[in-house]
């Protein structure tokens, strides 16, 4: 299989890596700077760079959109490509149907959705077997094709439509930026006190564990809130009180917690 | 050194378990329920079990309190100890001082704490070097004995007063508490669309990994809060709008990302 990447962040640089491992053909990867594919590449050795958005020559069966959720629209309206080729993004955030706008363009196009659900840094390789990959298509022979490439270099796989991919952002958001963010307040009340954060991070670690472990992380809920413990409460909301900010994050998860095990 | 136990809980159980392996000789253990203390100490050859509080004849020179943060006032009070004898909680919500209802009984009493910062599951063992000891007593000669215990079960020891830990504690709430409650939201979002939370353990795992490598969690946030992404925030307030408590929770931890961020 040839496909094409248009983008050059840290998600194409994962697949053109993962791609080339699986000998799988990547033809050609545009970046409005030409030096940013050019980096993400250095390694192929047939790759067309490409600086602008006429595809209409590639060898290219599929074109994987890799860039940032506010170009997809912006590109797929530029994007020119060969008759009866299949066009997927690669966004958790974004619906199928935004890419509606290459087929304005070009009424023959397929279009779909290859979505890793995945943080990707550039540099840092991830053991893609482990990624699931969330695909979606307008018809099943696009959608089998998506597959059987996904298959390749993933062990797990799922078909999910936009809406339930939505969803599945939504639980991304609470499940990692929101913890991540726990852990940025965390640091912060930690270090306005000269405390060092290290010191939390095996608490932090086993509590991990735990909730990845549990059936369910509820099951192992732990803390003043769960076991209503007021006084507790009362003394933390007292040692944050001149943190707006902070006191309203405490009350609102303290509320959610308490009402989740009432 | 010789110690005694004051309770039969997780804690109290790696406590037992801990200084057994360093070769601490624990001479009693209490319990209310007789056969809670005795479950926890099969394996010892030689301690007294204690269902009452009177431990005027113990040989024990430092007397351990770990029950539950609501019993440490009521047992202290109870609580007949030999004169000269150290005291300690082992609780990172409750200020030294606590222990003072003791003290009124028995004024040749020292007091201190001994916070081990971890959750402790009981038939889990841990590995307690890892596990920082936060201790805190009234005099230098009383800390250094505790020092002596702690570095010799821990390499992880750290003086840590009464005020401070109070503001570590607040620190491992939105750590550690707050976190777990994050995952369990995740997981309830995708449970209640059919879909299977394992997907995000990978993402969950990788954002866990890259926040305890970053020099400050908030250097590796993601997710539309941070990019400032409205059409997806407003994506996702719809999403969930019906459960009141989820939105709220969804709103405060936003604003609260745009305002770290801004």
């Amino acid at each position: 299989m040839t496909v094409s990447i248009i983008g050059a962040g840290n998600l194409a640089w994962h697949l053109v890596n993962v791609f080339e491992e699986h000998d799988l053909r990547v033809a050609e990867v545009y970046s409005r700077k030409k030096k940013n594919a050019e980096s993400i590449t250095g390694y192929l050795y047939d790759v067309n760079i490409k600086s602008d958005l006429d595809f209409s020559n590639s060898p290219s069966k599929l074109f994987i959109l890799a860039v940032s959720d506010d170009a997809i629209a912006e590109v797929a309206k530029a994007l020119i490509l060969p008759n009866d080729s299949i066009l997927v993004h690669t966004s958790g955030g974004k619906a199928m149907d935004v890419l509606n706008f290459a087929k304005y363009q070009n009424p023959s196009l397929t279009i779909g959705v290859f979505y890793p659900l995945m943080t990707f840094s550039k540099g840092i390789k991830v053991d893609f077997k482990q990624v699931p990959l969330c695909l979606e298509a307008e018809n099943d022979v696009s959608l089998a094709l998506l597959r059987k490439l996904a298959m390749s270099i993933s062990d797990k796989v799922d078909n999910i439509d936009s809406e339930q991919r939505a969803i599945l952002h939504v639980a991304a958001v609470f499940s990692c930026n929101f913890t991540n963010h726990m852990w940025a307040l965390g640091k912060e009340i930690a270090d306005d006190a000269s405390l060092d954060f290290e010191m939390l991070k095996p608490l932090i670690t086993e509590t991990f564990k735990k909730a990845m472990k549990a059936e369910h992380p509820a099951n192992v809920q732990t803390g003043p809130a769960v076991r209503d413990d007021f006084s507790t409460i009362e003394k933390h909301r007292n040692i944050i009180k001149e943190d707006e900010e902070l006191l309203s994050v405490y009350d609102s998860l303290t509320k959610s917690i308490q009402d989740w095990y009432q």
